[in-house]
């Protein structure tokens, strides 16, 4: 059952317990690219140099044509320099868990849906779980806001 | 207690049990880096265009300076379409634990230490364990391929 966003409509397709998700019917592919990365900076976070910015779609067509299914979805990394750095300063084997991130689709039925990776699935792999529980927390009130932002 | 590649130093600095960890003395950063590229890509990994290529020193050396207490940290995600397509085709949320991230960085010390995911932690996060586990597998053996290439 996936943890749900401020939406009232849950996603279809990122159905897993390890994404925060919504989607967002009657936003095209390429609005929410550009609200994602709007509503991610407002509330918060950065898209440093370097992060990860992947069609996934793309390289699977180029690979394997014919054989996805999904005609759109985009991997971004959204990262938040201070955490990442407290993060890091306690366990830096968190350098492997970053950025977070964002991935925006487009379902079989035409409608884009947005999921973030969840930190409280990140908190069960980490091993200083007391010491960063708050650091997990505040991380993810901040993408739950980046999702709500998305369809404010 | 961290699970080792194939060299005989353990890792100080990534000490965690998500990350598979080498040490590789007498090895400079620059050539631990072109060695890992290299090593990685024999093992079957690509390098696909907006994969994560996160310089961290320097982006906390640029935010905060003096706070951050290692000389150089380099994340570089590694990609293996046919597994990440077989993966999402399962399990779309996948795609928000992708590319397989492989840490670089300078300990205290000044020796170079090497970190990548293991995939047996992102095994513990997804929903379909059972269709997964031998995509998860192959993966992981080719993780120990790219590391013990490093020093081979």
């Amino acid at each position: 059952m996936a943890t749900q966003g401020t939406t009232t409509e849950k996603s279809t397709l990122f159905n897993g317990s390890y994404g925060l998700s919504i989607r967002v019917p009657g936003m095209s592919f390429e609005e929410a690219m550009d609200k994602v990365k709007g509503s991610f900076q407002a509330a918060g976070f950065g898209l440093p140099p370097g992060t990860t910015n992947l069609n996934l779609a793309g390289i699977f067509d180029k690979k394997f044509p014919g054989k996805f299914n999904l005609p759109q979805m985009h991997v971004i990394g959204f990262c938040s320099p201070p955490h990442a750095l407290k993060a890091m300063m306690t366990e830096p084997s968190a350098s492997l868990l970053v950025p977070c991130n964002v991935c925006v689709a487009t379902t079989q039925d035409g409608v884009v849906e947005v999921s973030a990776v969840d930190p409280y699935a990140l908190l069960g792999i980490l091993n200083h779980k007391d010491e960063l529980r708050e650091l997990v927390e505040e991380v993810r009130a901040m993408i739950k806001a980046g999702l709500a932002g998305i369809t404010a």
